[in-house]
């Protein structure tokens, strides 16, 4: 693979160093701007747009270019719910990008248009898709995330500046009005194949990068139970690992990599199932994913240029 | 109030300063062993000690001296729990230093013994319990509780290093396996007159104190409604705060005070009431607390002492 | 004391509470625009501006009220300085706020006008003055001070972001040009009677609040002689805190609190004085510092309301 | 290259996933005894033991294998220092594996034994060497270094408890008795062909990993002389980075990378060079300085196996 013209929206015109230093290979290289122009004659184009925006562009690019969707435009099946949350009207859903989800690798294979998950769903959709495939929890999931504030982006907002995020907790889209939320339903209730709702709060918390998602529903099942349908749900899955009995997921296992750490028990008290997860959310939560999606697509095997090793301490 | 004989375990003879440098006052004050004669002679004796061993060291310092537990030890009315939670003879329940649950104040006017809550059934009982009070929720509760590390003490194990903590997130404690659970099922039983269940998840993540408690339930309630029964819950208490609405917890808020910051909706969707609450775990969590039940104790205005206003950013 | 009218620039009209949630007793109270009507009436009156507009706003005051300034207009003596520094013209010079400096004291008692120090120069100031006092290095003086992130306000940049700034450390400012070193420069040159060169070097820590100043020069003095120089300088200081034989400065031993923890010693190797000192930019280093010289300019006890124990950990 | 035997002390007999569970894909090997039979029959073997630990083992390892030391046994030319610094009796030095030294890449292609530096004189000396080599300072060095708390590894100490850690920054092994000291002198006196003393101060700060050194010496050079000096002594070096005109280095953009990040400026009022250097302490500070070295001593490209892109933010 060779990286081809690199494109942004605001800062076209600046180096790439001067926003990410660290990409020391390409630090040099100047963003132009993002038009049907500049990205034609790529084999494979990565959108990462405001939503609303994917549709049009893709559309010039002709349907010989794999185009890889990181924004939110064609996550959603539903057109009434992508207009309830997104608004605007539907543009129309793309094949999945999560193929560890049941059914969603083959669609992947050789596709030509990619829509990969937002960072959230990625995390509690694996979490939780084998236990409602597996038919041994009820349709109601809780779940807390907790997340590093790198999920937000660059925005320059002041609830996002270091010295407001260190030392603090907080929560923010409570109350079911985060916009990832509709998409764990759809991914839960496919899985499950009846509808599921999904209680999701999300919380910030003072790291760069990573997700932590706890997530729980009523189960009769016991944790042994449990652990036997997640090792056959991912027995051969490369990114998603079941950790060792008394182990549990920590975000920092997952720095840098393209894996999913997952571990399951079930609280025999409450009667619930509880499942956490533990993924970096710019890898596999969303540039890596989108790399795995491309592999699939190009026919590629599956884990070229993704490392499982994380970076950590 | 004067601070007495200051006194220690397996640090005994060494100053304070040596351990909480930022205690300049009594920096230079030499730790004394624990023992009924240093402690003799003190109108209030605060115990932080391991489980199992206040019962008997209360005994020793007489009827007149007000004993402030801040151990696990007179937490628990029921003796099967405790037996079943901690192990060994159950030493008898204490006034719980709770006050702003129902009822809970009365107990403390006066009282002679007193057993400060843990710090997760702190945040996750005033959480709760006017829901329960008020009847709106039905009696199952999914908590996922954030910590900074403090909550560990000083104990030395690889987890709790700076370099294992910081960029990474974590669970423990999973599947209802924590000791502060039947603290809280107690609690919120007590509130809703009947037995609840609570799902506990504990989450570490990278910050010195602070807790930032996300709390769910089955409603039919509308989120107005709610809002209501909290704001009437707590519209006298001093520490307790409901945000104006719109405003969400944040842990940075209470560091230093004895403060309870309080948000509360309903998700439609998911039929759930979900409310967050932010404490400091070392103040409102503990010692603050502690000061909070002393003040009760002994007649003095129950404000005496405790800062409102949080150290921040 | 009693908290009078609160004022703002672009925010004025807002709660407070939106800003800073922290200040519970105060978060209902709505900014009003930072005019000499609405600043009119008070007896103290304290000013946080972009430089150059201190001056103007105090004349309008008069001189009845104290005015206490924590900008940068009034503490650099030499209009030359100043205008190499910050371009424009001169305003003048106030009494400068850091009573521990030496002969500084005096000049505050009583005073209405006080031009209270940065945050770098309050830190590097204080570890170096009493060796120039005392004769006993060489005027050319090496620091490097590493500082959390709230030093630089609120102002939203992508490099200030929490994702940017935690797991990161960065030097800015380098090679003299940070708008502190006059102020040191000109601290120092007044303890040493002579003209002292400062190489200064800000470096930008993932933490919310705190300065850690390394401070060396040339010596030919040993370390014990050096120690009993700075236990006899700040013997009767309040808030400056030569540690323990052994023990360094930490940061957090200062959170919340007006002190400066310091510490000396002598590299016989390198034929260098090394003084490290630890406050907290938010409290020594700016706003408590501000309510010392209040005290002082209002004949009240120099302590009042001011902490000397941090909040830790 | 192929992964071989893992050998442990303590951990001996345990998974590595316990302990490291971020290598996922070594996480079920368990760890052997770090013993000359374990260690017999592989090519290369990378040695990390207390100091006084590495020769005698190397010695039994025979001269076919190559032993690359990441400890201080071998690092330090002079038997004087040596033991000064560690006690005992020196065993030796090897050839140094800091290839960008001036002379040193010669030495190390082909070894059978190296010596890697220790983090804080990877970052100090590549930041001061050419400086000394081309005779633009004078032969006394200040130097403050910030690192992560992983520097200090994994022992169990109370300071480096993440509670303690994190909102805090604290100076350690000030004064020059830090035994990465002579280390700089060495490589530095080298560089210049004349003594060079270092005052040397190591801060730590609270992020995993990464050190940022500052470090200035007296010049009579320009700045943009400085930079013809560093751009002209690091043009062919794939690690070592120049930072364009205006970028100063952030440890964040060598996380998980090989690199070096720099940048010269001078200070005319305080006539003084100031270099930056930002890098990994785990990468190019240790584990990936030996892989280099590995590359070097085996003839393969040194580059191999070894990232410039960092994982940021």
């Amino acid at each position: 693979m060779e990286i081809g013209t690199l494109t942004a929206g605001g800062s076209a015109g600046t180096r790439l160093g001067a926003h990410q230093p660290h990409l020391l290979p390409l630090a040099d290289r100047v963003l132009e701007d993002t038009t049907p122009a500049t990205l034609a004659g790529h084999d494979v184009v990565f959108l990462a747009l405001p939503h609303g925006k994917s549709a049009e562009l893709a559309a010039q690019l002709g349907d010989d270019t794999v185009v890889i969707d990181c924004g939110a435009d064609h996550r959603l099946a539903d057109p009434a719910a992508w207009e309830r949350w997104y608004g605007g009207t539907h543009a129309g859903s793309w094949p999945y990008g999560l193929p560890e989800l049941p059914g969603a690798r083959d669609a992947l294979r050789g596709a030509k248009r990619v829509a990969v998950p937002g960072c959230y769903p990625t995390a509690v959709s694996l979490a939780m898709a084998p236990a409602f495939a597996a038919g041994i929890v009820e349709p109601e999931v809780v779940v807390t995330a907790v997340t590093g504030t790198s999920g937000a982006g660059k925005s320059l907002k002041p609830h996002l500046l270091g010295a407001e995020v260190m030392g603090s907790l907080s929560a923010y889209g409570v109350g079911g009005v985060h916009r990832h939320t509709p998409e764990m339903v759809q991914n839960l209730s496919a899985a499950a194949g009846a509808a599921v709702s999904v209680s999701f709060t999300p919380v910030l918390a003072p790291l760069p990068r990573g997700i932590l998602a706890t997530c729980t529903a009523r189960t009769q099942t016991s944790a042994a139970e449990a652990v036997e349908v997640y090792a056959k749900a991912y027995a051969d899955e490369p990114f998603v690992h079941l950790l060792p009995e008394g182990s549990w997921p920590a975000t920092a296992s997952t720095l840098g990599a393209n894996t999913v750490h997952l571990q399951v028990t079930v609280d025999p008290d409450a009667g619930r199932l509880v499942v956490v997860a533990a993924i970096d959310n710019l890898t596999k939560g969303t540039a890596g994913g989108a790399i795995q999606c491309m592999n699939l697509a190009l026919g590629l095997s599956e884990t070229s240029g993704l490392p499982i090793a994380g970076v950590a301490p």
